[in-house]
């Protein structure tokens, strides 16, 4: 099920604790503080906070559900297809999000933070803690378990359902953020060395990164 | 501001009532619900709750914010160029959500909720209270308020940018019916009749639809 792993020496998996899928603020308050923040420290995230965040963007909430029997997933993706891999750059090395074990499985050795900024951004910030790095898998959308459709083989129409896919995880990292006063900020990234350091394949596309920290303070 | 309106004889904008912002379940336990439900009821929602769902979708939650001095909303954009344009289908009449105003200005007279899906989709429902139909608006990404940058001028990246945003919004619209215990469904949707019955114009791309309303009662 994993892809070979490359510059991973004296990496292991890290089973993420149970994430809390109760408690904490509402939904409706979430969205009143929903914001993007660009500007966050290098403290790292707590790990029950780094599992809740994964299992907020794109964790599974049920089991064999649906007619097609596939597991469940806390964002929708077009005909299920759950084509897009979340990657987790950190400080010391790149993890695929493995959603149905729940763990971060090692990808590469290494800080590729910079990597999920372009030279641009790097001015602003580069030391958020958590690089999440949206990858679409286009086998997926053309072997869905789910229900089986012609655009799903169509370039244009994948292309629609790819990035409205990535959207709707990046959101629940939006409001999981704003639930947690953390800062969250979705923005391009440089694809070419990703997809080279991430060990993709020639279906897997990077599109878009997003930072998740905690919020540097303000200059006084 | 608004667009002129056509077919529009006997309708008025309506006033949506003010969007709650407190209480109402936890965000993590809207995670622990998300799901996509095809199956649903013709019974209306209540204005309140009309209010809530379009305000959690794409509100307004903060006036004059950040170096640009344009409002903040619940779901992110590109560059904060905001260009998505939700409008609502429901029985008698389409409308454009003003989020600044917090109101619904008629666009159109008639039932347009059956073009909110395709020909296959309207076996499974067509009676969903209320089609939300995401409209992409080229003019607002091309003169943003926001941080302008190269990417906003080219086709392939304004996609990139304006499915993702579909996303944030068709997300933050899953979460609110998960807490509320209303069914949602993100979908394809006929985009040559909805531009034309929404009187849109060069510049604007249909792109998706999202139906929402009260889950159907499952056949015993």
């Amino acid at each position: 099920m994993d892809a070979p792993l490359r510059e991973t020496k004296g990496l292991v998996a890290i089973d993420l604790l149970p994430p809390e899928q109760k408690g904490g603020g509402s939904l409706l308050a979430a969205l009143a503080r929903r914001q993007t923040i660009r500007e966050i420290a290098s403290k790292p995230l707590p790990p029950q906070i780094l599992s809740n965040l994964l299992w907020a963007a794109w964790g599974v909430n049920r089991k064999l559900w649906g007619p097609f029997g596939a597991c469940g997933r806390t964002a929708a993706s077009a005909s299920n297809s759950q084509e897009i891999e979340l990657f987790v750059a950190m400080r010391d090395a790149a993890y695929r999000y493995d959603g149905t074990n729940h763990r971060l499985v090692p990808v590469a050795a290494g800080d590729w933070r910079g990597s999920a900024l372009t030279p641009h951004q790097r001015n602003v910030d580069a030391k958020a803690p958590v690089q999440l790095v949206f990858v679409a898998d286009l086998h997926r959308l053309t072997h869905t378990q789910g229900f089986e459709e012609p655009g799903l083989h169509d370039p244009e129409v994948q292309k629609s359902y790819y990035f409205v896919d990535t959207g709707l995880i990046a959101g629940n990292v939006y409001l999981f953020a704003a639930a947690e006063g953390l800062a969250a900020w979705f923005h391009n990234c440089d694809k070419t060395k990703l997809h080279d350091a991430l060990g993709l394949n020639d279906e897997q596309r990077v599109l878009f990164a997003q930072s998740v920290g905690y919020p540097a303070d303000k200059p006084a």
